[in-house]
């Protein structure tokens, strides 16, 4: 994804927060005596699942297509995803009036597709297998002037999640708490590294954080080397959300520049992560957005005596797999 | 429960609210897009899931042990609860450093028993088939000189629930929203009345109305008639903590004068609104919290055109139950 734009800078992330208030959602960060009792610290919940379409991804959808000018804006909008950046380009296009076209595999999950439907989004379906869906959502945006919204790579992609950082830093505030440090989950690094951006820019003291799945720590092994590392699979994660094939160029060198190091949690954890939030914080959090909370609770960022904000980033779980996390927990209780 | 006190009025519910503050979270308002363009109105919900201990019982316990003198506190408090009373009373009287002695059923919820104990009350289990928990706590509460803590008919617990009216009211200003009416679950009525109370001094066009799950109507009975109805069964019911034999005098006396009815729900239909907070509100709510839900997304308080706040008061759930409920959404799906 190369565009001749520069990388976002806080004031650009100010301005996305700007643009995208009064669609998004101010979700809430949500604290939990007993949580913080277990851990020894202050452990503040941002809960993005709480946010329109069930994750942070209708933010940067939402800054994308307001910057667009009425032209672009009247012939459409094109995206390729499986899940949540298909739902949140297809509710923000609804909400601004904007046609959408979102390339989905037909064999993803029923509800997602008809929840992108359900915000009147126009559905391509490809065979995951056999077609390249970045290929086909170009073809279709060349072919008829329509506009593609890469799902992270994209600085007013990354300006729109980070719009998380400064909110977290003002809900912060307002009870009393100075962050030690912020954690968020990472699949190609828009969240987290947008967060970083503006993290450091108004509170430099503040250590930020990625969280990826074990198996999938493309940008663990990125920060280590100096350089873009794939992952080896590109399935089989228990966190579907987080299976970007590397950290893109934007997020990398924003990622090299503003984050301490991206933790890992594996797929059991990310379970009992899950099922603590569900049991405890009364929170729907999808796999891929209680991979942050797994690392706290594993002892990988420490918050015995500070305090520190993890990023529960999307609740669009099916309610199988949800059963499936409840079952296990009783397993292991037994 | 007799007293010599008066009823709660408004500013009783004040006092309360200023009594709690800092140790009751101040739990969001939270609103779903999708939801409401189904409901084709603006639903706006209390999420008392997140509130300490999981339900709003702790905000009617907090007020009540604040209220204690030193030599109360001292001698330390009893209370009698299956469930979120217990949790409430006994997080309260950790909080205020008052020893705290909660009688529960031998068969109670492990999970409820062992939150109940962690936050350091004395846990005495009774026979619920042979013994009366009220006259052991009675008993207890006589012989050691320790304070009783009723569940719900008493001014200080009602007032301490009614908390939520002004907090709602107050939130929904905020987002320039003014409610038309508003639903809350009940049990012995504390709950629902309280709210009533506080909502109707400050906003006397609102609607207040109360949530029981069918075959659990005593209020709306009550109401009907104009005397306090029991109801024939007190075990049986999918909504564990609606279970109260009957409205209490207080509590019955402000529904009179501040409710507009009292609406009814099926274990199905509450089954099926915990299905739909856990797929488009990602919220956690447990069978008796979203009676109230229930009735809304079934017609019986119609939205549409309006704007509605219905209160979801409690979270604690097992998951045994909740995996039951996403199960039984999954057969109706197919």
């Amino acid at each position: 994804m190369s565009t001749d734009l520069p990388p976002p800078s806080y004031v650009d992330i100010e301005a996305a927060a700007q643009r995208i208030e009064g669609s998004a959602i101010r979700t809430p960060l949500l604290e939990n005596p007993r949580v913080n009792a277990m851990l020894g610290g202050r452990l503040l919940i941002k809960a993005e699942p709480l946010q329109r379409t069930g994750s942070f991804k209708f933010r940067g959808a939402c800054n994308f297509i307001s910057q667009l000018g009425p032209a672009q804006r009247k012939a459409g909008v094109v995206a390729w995803s499986s899940g949540n950046h298909a739902q949140g380009v297809a509710e923000a296009a609804r909400l601004l009036q904007t046609p959408a076209t979102i390339v989905m595999p037909a064999d993803a999950p029923a509800v997602k597709v008809a929840n992108t439907r359900a915000s009147g989004a126009e559905i391509v379906l490809y065979d995951r297998l056999k077609e390249d869906r970045e290929a086909i959502a170009r073809g279709l945006a060349e072919r008829h002037g329509r506009t593609a919204i890469p799902p992270y790579d994209h600085p007013w992609i990354i300006a729109g999640q980070g719009t998380i950082g400064p909110e977290v830093l003002d809900q912060a505030q307002a009870i009393g708490a100075t962050l030690d440090a912020i954690i968020a989950p990472c699949s190609g690094g828009g969240l987290s590294s947008g967060i970083a951006t503006a993290v450091k820019a108004i509170s430099p003291a503040t250590q930020c954080f990625a969280a990826e799945p074990a198996g999938f720590d493309d940008l663990a092994r990125s920060l280590a080397s100096g350089t873009i590392q794939r992952n080896e699979r590109l399935t089989g994660s228990f966190c579907d959300a987080l299976l970007a094939p590397s950290p893109g160029n934007y997020t990398f060198a924003l990622a090299r520049k503003h984050l301490t190091d991206s933790l890992v949690a594996t797929d059991e954890e990310v379970g009992a992560a899950m099922e603590l939030a569900f049991r405890e914080l009364k929170l729907v959090v999808e796999p891929g957005g209680a991979v942050g909370l797994a690392c706290v609770l594993n002892g990988r960022l420490p918050i015995n005596g500070r305090t520190v904000c993890v990023v529960c980033s999307g609740g669009n779980v099916d309610g199988a797999v949800f059963q499936s996390v409840l079952a296990a927990a009783v397993r292991r209780a037994a």
